[in-house]
């Protein structure tokens, strides 16, 4: 397979990310999901989540925390949702637990998951908290202004997104007299980093924080670039050796097919292509999507992974034809439903996409290259800071920060920074996670905890239980709660004693 | 005496204030200080403080941090000064002491303190950062500029300048290879507040803080508002009965006589000012000032606050009048050195006046009340914030945010928040202090450390040693450097181990 071009790259790059990056709590369900997944999902559990505990506020947030000019005071109307349902009050000082919204509208955060869970047991009032410029958190009136170029988009930083979210839960708790309640934030994938953040950041704010599936270390250099693309690797690698060959070579079978004279026409057809194929990176970075999307999500109920190389295998007995048994994993993994492959299935242009496409042009670059490694299942491409930065400016007009991350947030030998410095983390991962390649990984110290399992996937314990869940599951968010349970003891032993 | 109206009265406090907050180096002289003084305790030393080791340079600073717009990419010139005379050099990760400008040009910083004194015996690196909007580091090509209103004035807040040192750290580290070098921050008043809050908010940049007269906890009514006035009545009726009670006569007593014909008349000629006066305000300010600055700066080694005591009691022993034991106090702390009383002496412009009048009306509002309490020496003026924004608004055309700086950096509670979270501050107060009442007097853990002095005053332990200097300063200043050689060596060790 031919190196892509730098722009082609960077948008598949981009695309990956935002793809990645927008569904955590549906993350269980083993796919890759989009918004229609996310409904079914609570649809299917609505019996947990009676709607009349819910309720809905608005904050009047201001457009800029660090900030005075007389622009910056100006302020939107700032979503957060409330469940009352299991609290135990004001009185009895009963914890808060804080969902921080990741790059998405509120409404698909309030299906069930883990903290819906586990309020019942601690009596935790249940904050959700959406993300400015998503949802209906959005400034300047409109999406549409609010998009309209990098003067009005200025404002989606993660920094003004934290302060939002120490201004929600301070107001909350005032208007509650709360004040007393000790609060847990919790966040998945960016929502995660952010819950991390929050907990270094604001830690008069946030007692504590479980930050699930957070790559806060894949930033400036940190993580190998590759490393997303090799845990990839290695998943397919491990559940089979022929399915890790059959595609590591149909890259190349791909470009030299499209080389050929109705090479095009070949592989829409052998895909069964809903349009037909424009050029061959469409087919490819569909596969690639596939791929990191089935990994991402390997779910241990329905493992995407298992179910295309299951399919690789066995289409492997009865032909060499290495399409042919590419092919047999696409069909597998949309479980025989479409009579057509929809080659665009992953571009999707949601707000998600759009939110985090300004996102990553402003500070959240993180360099993930591809099949850098002799190993890798795909084929190599480095990131080329030099044009995703050139790419942003033609598209915003402004530079990626590509270094503020690290200068706002830390990362770069983080055991030492940590290890005298901070406290009440659970830094929660799935090994099977490609992400997990940028997490903690190893505890920083007895209060900064990292917690992984071998089989999990992306966001993983932030669902909410199943009969179905393995006992590894079961146990990973037994121990967080026991640990989340651990420091509200102590909170609680501390305000008696009025330190 | 009458309450001023809240007009008068925030001009006092913030007047007050901008006095109060702009000399901290030079503080050991005793007094309440100006540029003037800086220069001559420079020019007295001048010899521990060889030009040629002292470098300045400038970092091209962005304007706005947080914020994508693309006006926030624009960039200013920031100055900072390395002084390389002691410096052990990159290869044996000698130490880095940064001193964090405060409210003032750096000029004034580059004296000799701690810093100079202790930096041989670690081999540090000691780097003076100034802050945004001070001396020569201003946006927008000028003061006229920079000042010019609300819009370009927007930019100057505590976080953007946190994170200009951020950036400046790492840059210095990058361009002198001294990455794995160990970062410690200094800073005394404003400038202790960003020290402590640097630590907190970046613990990957700073590995330690010494935060001298850091009010901290002055904000948001943390602190009782006449923690302020409470202070100084405490250090003046300590040293003399007959004093305090001198002065705490004197408020009506010029009231009284200010409401009869000729009775401004009176008083100036009285307390010999150099010009007539136009209210009694005028005077009663100045008296203030006098008796704040006075116990601010009651240095050991001149205490002017003993210096006033001891004309108002010997000046009571041949008379009864008021008035003249007052104006006696007055004289002795001018040292008989001026033919009239400046009653403007204490009204300075210079740029700190201006640029923390700002800082005041937009974040750094400290509620300071006047004489609350039964026992004070002061009349009684409470803390009104409906007019102090209101002032504000008038002034800059935006309104304080009186919440924001517990929001980002926390106060409340803060030893059950720090408890457990955060390391490495010494928290360095002088019980004489007036601020000291809103400083951290207990330590909140192991590592975050509360060392006062009983007679100290404001910075005064950041100053430089002198063979005057009183035991307990001596040893004060000795228990933070072995503190901090006790950050730095569990630091090399942690360096060596790789951790």
């Amino acid at each position: 397979m031919a190196m892509k071009t730098p722009h082609t790259l960077l948008l598949c790059l981009s695309w990956l990310l935002i793809l990645v990056f927008i569904t955590c709590v549906s993350a269980t369900r083993g796919r890759r999901l989009g918004v229609v997944d996310r409904r079914i999902t609570r649809e299917k559990n609505k019996v947990d989540n009676d709607a009349a505990y819910f309720k809905t506020f608005f904050h009047a947030q201001t457009l800029d925390h660090f900030n005075y000019r007389p622009e910056s005071y100006t302020t939107f109307q700032h979503r957060y949702v409330i469940n009352f349902k299991h609290w135990g009050g004001a009185n009895s000082s009963a914890p808060i637990f804080v969902w921080l919204g990741e790059e998405s509208p509120l409404d698909g955060d309030i299906s069930p998951s883990l903290l819906d869970n586990i309020a019942p047991r601690f009596k935790a009032l249940v904050l959700y908290i959406e993300h400015r410029y998503y949802g209906k958190s959005i400034p300047f009136g409109s999406r549409k202004e609010a998009f309209q170029n990098a003067s009005t988009l200025g404002y989606f930083s993660s920094s003004q997104a934290l302060a939002d979210y120490a201004e929600v839960i301070i107001g909350v708790k005032k208007n509650l007299s709360a004040e007393a309640s000790p609060v847990i934030v919790f966040g998945g994938s960016y929502g995660g980093e952010l819950a991390t953040w929050f907990r270094l950041k604001y830690p008069h704010v946030a007692y504590g924080a479980l930050a699930s599936s957070a790559p806060i270390l894949y930033f400036d250099n940190i993580t190998p670039e590759d490393g997303y693309y090799s845990v990839v690797t290695k998943s397919f690698r491990e559940s089979s050796e022929n399915c890790y060959n059959t595609i590591r070579q149909v890259w190349s079978k791909i470009d030299k097919i499209a080389s050929n004279a109705e090479g095009l026409k070949f592989l829409s057809h052998k895909f069964k292509t809903c349009q037909p194929l424009n050029e061959s990176s469409q087919l490819k970075e569909y596969l690639d999507s596939l791929y990191t999307g089935a990994a991402q999500y390997n779910s241990p109920a329905e493992s995407p992974v298992s179910l295309i190389c299951r399919a690789i295998d066995e289409a492997s007995k009865g032909t060499t034809d290495i399409l042919s048994r590419v092919f047999a994993g696409v069909v597998a993994y949309h479980g025989n439903k479409s009579s057509c492959t929809s080659i665009n299935e992953f571009n999707t242009t949601d707000e998600s996409t759009q939110g985090w496409a300004w996102q990553t042009c402003s500070e959240m670059a993180m360099p993930i290259a591809r099949g850098t490694s002799k190993e890798s299942m795909f084929p190599a491409e480095t990131f080329n800071f030099t044009s995703f930065i050139e790419d942003c400016k033609n598209k915003y007009g402004v530079s990626p920060r590509i270094h503020w991350i690290t200068t706002e947030f830390g990362g770069h030998d983080i055991k030492r920074v940590l290890k005298r410095f901070g406290s009440n983390i659970i830094f929660s991962n799935g090994l099977s996670d490609p992400y997990s390649s940028g997490g903690v990984l190893k505890s920083l110290s007895p209060t900064l905890i990292a917690v992984h399992t071998k089989q999990g996937s992306h966001c993983l314990d932030l669902g909410p239980s199943s009969p179905k869940d393995p006992k590894w599951l079961v146990q990973q968010r037994a121990k967080e709660t026991k640990i989340i349970a651990g420091w509200l003891s102590k909170y609680y032993i501390e305000l008696a004693a009025k330190v």
